[in-house]
């Protein structure tokens, strides 16, 4: 709250009147205490002052920013990537804006950003920058470019939506760089296989292992519309195989896996678990010898649990996969592998996973605190 | 069985005679089928032509041979590493001679041979040539060298004895390639964890980290002389601290373990796990971030269990190690292993876990089968 001391009521109007040209009025979704998002977050207004930007900074305006189980879990205070809390939006404690994913359209730039233009598109480079909310402050190396409808027309391509703009930070890099940065698996031959088969990573990597030339093996849950999701797992998002936990966990069907691998002369040398327990030692145990699981996730809240034998006898290797770790620190990871998922998404060859678009009405807050309250119900991304 | 056809008894004789010169008789521990080595293991005779050796071949006799709890599965069945089975011993049905692991003394050498001469001592250069026998004949590549006392004697340095000859291919190098060839730790800082602190590959493994200037945290099950058990493990076999399993389990305890790394400045960085279950689990806790835990043995018959967020958070690995392996098709990096552990014996660094020797008197088959039996009472090793 700025003071006016021995200022007439005209000048402070004036004065008002003058700043409402130039100060951009935003709002965040701020958490000051961890807890759930219902009880925690709420909308802190601030300004932007756009006519005083700083040489390298920009303005930006949100077009989506989704929800993400990591977020809610950040707001928790169960997640240990944790952005910094600070007073500088204004709120008397200090506090943090929630939400780490988003895509953004450039408003206004300062003096010196060579970087970016009015209108260019662009997400953030890193996490913890607040996403959930209308406008935004940065410096240009805190965001990257991501092509802009105009821009992908001018190239004959086909345009980003917002949802796949909006999600193009975590879950692609995720299946992109699990499915590339460990293994080199051999194209026509080798598979990988990976519980969670009917997620969003889960339908990201069966797609790209198809673009790269890979097999995949997904391993779903049974349902009572099983045959149905196999085959969209198969027809629209690539998978080679599907099977279930079940099958999975069975003596008698690793006959049929094996037929499967003999068939393509290759070799199962990478595993994805985002389940753990039981599902991580059938998917492990699927694995041939010195294969690595990659764990990204644990849906079971199990434990990962790995034969003795699987390490001993057939040098199989468990380690963890974090897709913010990873590129904190190597921006250039994360350009080229983002260049990379453009690139399909642009070309028509990449389908994004389904997603609910909740558009932001009324309070900020109350919107995001919506849609995570129907997370339940798929993806959600508000969208501004 | 040879048949002496249309030979006179005469000159039967003659020859048996002749050939008691140079005809060496030897025995052999073998089995046909896999079992309990109480019932399946027994004892072949065969000889041994010493005067007509092809010209890289040696006729070694055996000084000592171990029984490890790697022999006993092998003969069992239960074991991946498994050797050939042939008639070349003359058995009615293929058989493999047991044992993986002895000393020999080279008694003759074949023409063209330059790394061997009589009285020499030898080790295996692989597994699965079967130790539990007399004598060998084999080629000089098949055997690695080792310092006789004399040799030792004459460079000033003290003699290896039989029972650490006999065992210096699996625990000592075990232990040594764990602790160097995966994590680099930084010596007066850097701590290494290891369940089965009391094994005879944990004794080694904290000698060796002493020897090399790394702290070693050895985990131990609680029993009633503990305290004797912990205070030989510091001073005689060079553990920095010894702590029981629930000190390992327990939350509290790890601030006193995080005091002991501040006193060092250092991180525990590698693990070293022979026991499974939630052993595991805690000492995969204790590792700092990107952390290693190699798992070698499972004596509780559990899994390893790893809780999915020291994957995903902390980037924790696990892996498997296993000698036979590491050193199949390396056999520079067990001649270097084994050198550096020769060398700390022969400066009397290094002392090996205490072990049993029994002579081999009657039948051999049923000599290294009391061995087996007795093998609940400490390391067996049967000498000749």
């Amino acid at each position: 709250m700025f003071q006016f001391a021995n200022v007439s009521k005209k000048t402070l109007l004036s004065n008002s009147a003058f700043a409402a040209r130039r100060m951009l009025t935003a709002q965040a979704v701020v958490f000051t205490e961890h807890g759930e998002p219902k009880d925690v977050l709420s909308t802190q207004t601030y300004t932007i002052d756009e006519n005083n930007l700083a040489a390298t900074e920009v303005v930006v305006r949100t077009l989506g920013a989704p929800v993400n189980p990591s977020d809610i879990n950040q707001i928790q205070g169960v997640y240990p990537s944790q952005p910094e809390k600070t007073t500088a939006l204004g709120t008397s404690a200090p506090s943090a804006v929630a939400g780490n994913e988003g895509l953004f359209e450039v408003l206004h730039v300062g003096k010196d950003v060579t970087g970016f233009a009015p209108g260019d598109w662009a997400v953030p480079t890193s996490v913890n920058m607040g996403t959930w909310r209308t406008h935004a402050l940065w410096d240009e190396e805190q965001i990257m470019k991501v092509p802009n409808p105009a821009q992908s027309q001018e190239r004959g391509k086909t345009p980003l939506t917002i949802a796949q703009g909006a999600t193009l930070s975590v879950n692609p890099l995720t299946a992109y760089l699990m499915l590339t940065n460990y293994v080199k698996l051999r194209p026509g031959k080798d598979w990988f296989i990976q519980n969670g088969g009917n997620s969003a990573v889960g339908k990201f990597a069966s797609q790209m292992a198809k673009l790269l030339g890979f097999n995949s093996l997904s391993v779903i849950r049974d349902r009572p519309n099983l045959e149905e999701v196999a085959t969209e797992l198969r027809e629209k998002y690539g998978a080679t195989k599907v099977i279930t936990e079940e099958q999975n966990s069975s003596r008698e069907f690793s006959a049929e896996v094996k037929s499967w691998l003999k068939e393509t002369g290759g070799e199962i040398r990478l595993a994805m678990n985002c389940v753990g327990g039981k599902s991580s030692t059938a998917v492990a145990r699927k694995l041939s010898p010195n294969g690595i699981m990659l764990t990204y996730g644990g849906m079971s809240y199990q434990p990962v649990i790995l034969p003795t034998s699987l390490h001993i006898f057939k040098n199989i290797t468990s380690a963890g996969f974090w897709v913010t770790q990873l590129l904190k620190g190597n921006p250039e990871l994360k350009r080229d592998t983002m260049d990379r998922v453009i690139a399909w998404y642009e070309a028509g060859e990449l389908v994004d996973s389904p997603s609910i678009e909740k558009k932001y009405e009324g309070d900020l807050a109350e919107t995001f605190k919506r849609a995570v309250a129907d997370s339940k119900d798929g993806k959600q991304i508000v969208t501004f």
